[in-house]
């Protein structure tokens, strides 16, 4: 799949909507969709999608549209969605217990299996369900556990500390709320989610469009 | 200001990201940097950073790099972080909670002023120090509050009904976390933050780079 490695990552960020879409198109036993018609449920423009799409090949066919179950097969194939992945939350504050309480419920395929907190015991709790220990027990119950990538919700001074140690782990991934910049190998994949950062830019889009 | 309405979007996102970045070598005493230091603590690379710059006319010299003291009056200024943005808060539920109680505590330009949930009486009650109220009474608080946007952390099928509710309002844009694709009027801004769909697209990255 060494095409796929040269796709953007703004397409890349899509491909798990377009997938979802295409479900519920396909759930209302649609047939077949034509990139408008895609374009006006996702909101997203026509030229996009069929750019998005082009990177992998020839989807559909002109004046027809594509195929739903084509699609649907593709993108369940292109996004894994029978290999299910266990992941690990670090950090039980607001934000972590929220991820907590949901853990992706209508999402089958990810699954919270492990939370750490530096105020759990060591001898680990329970929290909606899913066991909580403290850090000092994270490179065991990481393994465990079998998980593959973190969720990193703690503190701004432990995070970058806490993406070592994942390091080390040879952990996958970081989805990272914190405002740290992490330092990680190259071989580790890390998304970065800042909440006060994309409010401020939403705020800066409607200031702008004022004048 | 009309220069400003041709900059991607890609790069309005990462103007928040720049101004605190600047106001950390700022209070590290530096006073001029080079792209290839903020490239290095930010984890840009340094083509993107003078691209992003590019965008606002000469802020820096060949050869000499950027004036710190200018490039924190320049970012703190588009950004309008003199003026604070009051925001209100639809759906008190878990990541709802989350936000009550951290309120953006370091980002003292943005402050949710009044929340909603259908949990919450007519009458109101206090959350977080935060007035909750009962949707019913939105329009009303909304603006009795003076909240010129807000954060939409409401079940999927609330969404569109309250996007409707708010763009009656003209409210000026929406933090939308809801799975939903929301229609509103042009002159709306919408940020879309999806948290399942940031995790598939970090899990399809992994995945991807192990071929």
């Amino acid at each position: 799949m060494s095409k796929e490695n040269k796709i953007p990552q703004a397409t890349t960020k899509r491909l798990p909507l377009y997938y979802r879409f295409i479900q519920n198109f396909a759930n209302d036993g649609k047939t077949r969709i034509s990139s408008k018609e895609l374009s006006e449920a996702m909101k997203i423009d026509p030229a996009t999608i069929r750019r998005d799409f082009s990177y992998f090949g020839t989807l559909g066919k002109k004046g027809y549209g594509y195929d739903v179950q084509n699609l649907l097969a593709f993108f369940s194939d292109t996004l894994n969605q029978a290999e299910a992945t266990k992941v690990a939350l670090i950090g039980v504050g607001n934000l972590g217990n929220a991820f907590l309480k949901y853990n992706f419920r209508k999402n089958h395929n990810t699954q919270i299996v492990v939370a750490f907190d530096s105020k759990a015991p060591l001898e680990g709790n329970i929290v909606s369900d899913i066991p909580v220990y403290h850090p000092d027990r994270l490179e065991e119950m990481y393994e465990k556990y079998g998980a593959e990538l973190a969720i990193l919700t703690v503190s701004s001074r432990s995070a970058q500390a806490m993406a070592d140690r994942l390091a080390k782990m040879n952990a996958k991934g970081i989805m990272n709320f914190t405002p740290i910049r992490l330092t990680v190998p190259e071989s580790m994949k890390v998304m970065n989610i800042d909440l006060s950062v994309e409010l401020q830019a939403l705020i800066y889009l409607i200031r702008n469009s004022e004048h």
